[in-house]
């Protein structure tokens, strides 16, 4: 039995991935309806704001969803937000025994749909491939908890730990595959981050180039806006997804006026002109947004470091050496005396990427 | 029949593999000797100075050798050197057919081995696993047809291409799996080089610590000879295996007078002060070392880059991150304006080491 629900467990998995860039800030959900040991349904969350994993592969099926076993990745709804509560649609559906894979982790709601199927006379069993669940849903636990959005690092650097040269060039360092995986995470991720310097060197569009990927909202930290309006982050706006993060005083001037109404730029404005980036994620975090892809530049990577703020990463090498120590470092500013002293990145997995390596991390 | 030609040279390739360590600069050689589909024996080159992999295995089967098919990995040798030519056992004992991987490339012997079996009415054929054949015996290709030892990097660095910190703290950047294979490499290799500041900050005793390993011919640069007399590679020199390489006004030193007589340390002297590295290998080379595992410092290792000395090697990187810029990297010295300017390292290959990584590459 124990198998079995493995088994169907691993599919409604799947599903839920299929809602990958589509569903924040819900968390992906997949599900699966087996009788008599064959799938008479699947379905999966698939844009935020619709209907439900549960509710998608109940729908299909009407009646002939009595007595059937309901396989979910997450603990179903029992409160009404944007669609009524999975709890009830379980309940009408006559479904005989529900196998959920976690708990949700809202105190609020944590329990509770467990407990109304159970009173209904569901039967019901949490924790099948709970660890699974739980990691694809990273994004979701991060921000649900803390409020704060999930930083995911992506950088692209030579063998020698530089990510441009003195010059700023940085095209390219990593190969196709590595870039065509950086549209995934493009994807995956509601933001995507850089600082004003990385975006006046590379002068970017940050879209997402994977086929029938959605863009990230562009986050830009530009204390002093300094980037010209013909710079694709600001004339390229017509999808209305650019932030820039500046200091309060810019508010006063012409160029915060024309950025607004012409361009029609968002803002998150900060009291200082040193921001932490801290600060910047708290407010990224209020506007809905769960994660950030972190793309650059040089000190912004330096400061999550230094500040830990980094939930998991990927850092593409390639097999070049630039040997050229006026050339950019991908993290810069420390005094490390000792080997031991260093950063040390944990659960370390590797992607071979033709002659590119990925090293993906994670807190 | 190629079929299963090939899957007997693949056994004979297996064979050859384990002389390494032992048979330089001769190269690796093996030969295994099928009858009726039948592997009857086996053998390999073991020791220099020692039989041929085709005597070692044809000598265990005497007479029962007649009509049998003898794959080996290397054309076999005509002329007299330390032992009796091969080919003349090979008449001798009746073999009917064999199977050549790759011809000598010795210019002098190449196809002379093969024209007096064809001569003695063997049937002969070349050719099968060539690539592989040629690859494993790649130092002594090398070697014999440049005279110049086959250069192997190994270094270990940090995510962000650190050899030391800027306290030259080394220890210990890589995990014991990459150090243990550094081992296996201080077994292949005849020789190891290093620099004098490498010596002077880790008091390292370049041995292998492999088991059954023997040591590498320590070949250290130390054009004033600094290094003090209770470092490792002078005073644990009871295998005489330390060689300095220093300048030539050096000899008239008393410190020359002791290392030579006292430390029994041998002695390559340059002209220059400031070494060419292909100066030094060649006079390696004519010392019959076949091979040097470079294992730093960064002047050593940015001169090989320089100069594209290097024949192939392994960088192992870990996950820890210095973000120090006075700290050394593994490569300096370059000036670069473009990414596409930067050395580009070829034939890539990774090899996972729990979470270190290691970057195999060759010319």
């Amino acid at each position: 039995m124990i198998k079995k629900d493995i088994e169907y467990m691993r599919l409604a998995l799947n599903e839920a991935i299929k809602g990958e860039g589509r569903v924040n800030p819900n968390p992906l959900v997949g599900a699966v309806v087996v009788k008599n040991d064959k799938i008479i349904s699947t379905g999966y969350h698939e844009k935020y704001g619709e209907a439900h994993a549960e509710r998608n592969a109940l729908n299909k099926i009407g009646e002939l969803a009595e007595g059937a076993t309901l396989y979910v990745t997450l603990e179903p709804c029992s409160h009404t937000g944007k669609t009524p509560p999975c709890v009830d649609k379980i309940i009408e559906s006559k479904i005989k025994r529900c196998v959920v894979a976690t708990l949700d982790s809202n105190p609020l709601v944590s329990g509770k749909g467990i407990k109304k199927l159970k009173d209904a006379g569901i039967e019901v069993q949490v924790g099948i491939l709970e660890k699974e669940a739980l990691e694809i849903n990273s994004v979701f636990f991060k921000y649900v908890e803390e409020k704060l959005p999930f930083i995911f690092l992506k950088c692209g650097i030579t063998l020698d730990g530089k990510i441009a040269t003195k010059d700023f060039s940085s095209k390219w360092i990593t190969n196709s595959l590595a870039r065509e995986k950086v549209q995934m995470y493009r994807n995956k991720f509601m933001g995507i981050m850089l600082g004003k310097n990385s975006v006046l060197h590379d002068n970017p569009t940050l879209d997402c180039r994977m086929e029938g990927g959605r863009n990230p909202v562009r986050i830009i930290i530009d204390s002093k806006l300094d980037i010209p309006y013909e710079y694709k982050v600001i004339s390229n706006n017509e999808d209305e997804k650019t932030i820039i993060v500046t200091s309060k005083q810019m508010v006063e001037t012409q160029k915060y006026s024309i950025l607004k109404e012409k361009y029609k730029i968002k803002f998150i404005t900060l009291p200082e002109n040193e921001f932490q980036l801290k600060d910047i994620f708290k407010q990224v975090g209020k506007l809905g947004i769960d994660s950030i892809l972190v793309e650059g530049g040089s000190s912004v990577i330096s400061q999550l470091f230094r500040d830990n703020l980094i939930d998991a990463g990927e850092i593409f090498i390639a097999p070049k050496i630039l040997g050229d120590s006026t050339s950019i470092p991908f993290v810069d500013g420390f005094s490390r005396s000792l080997i031991s002293e260093a950063i040390e990145l944990k659960n370390v997995k590797y992607n071979i990427y033709g002659d590119n390596i990925g090293l993906e991390f994670k807190k």
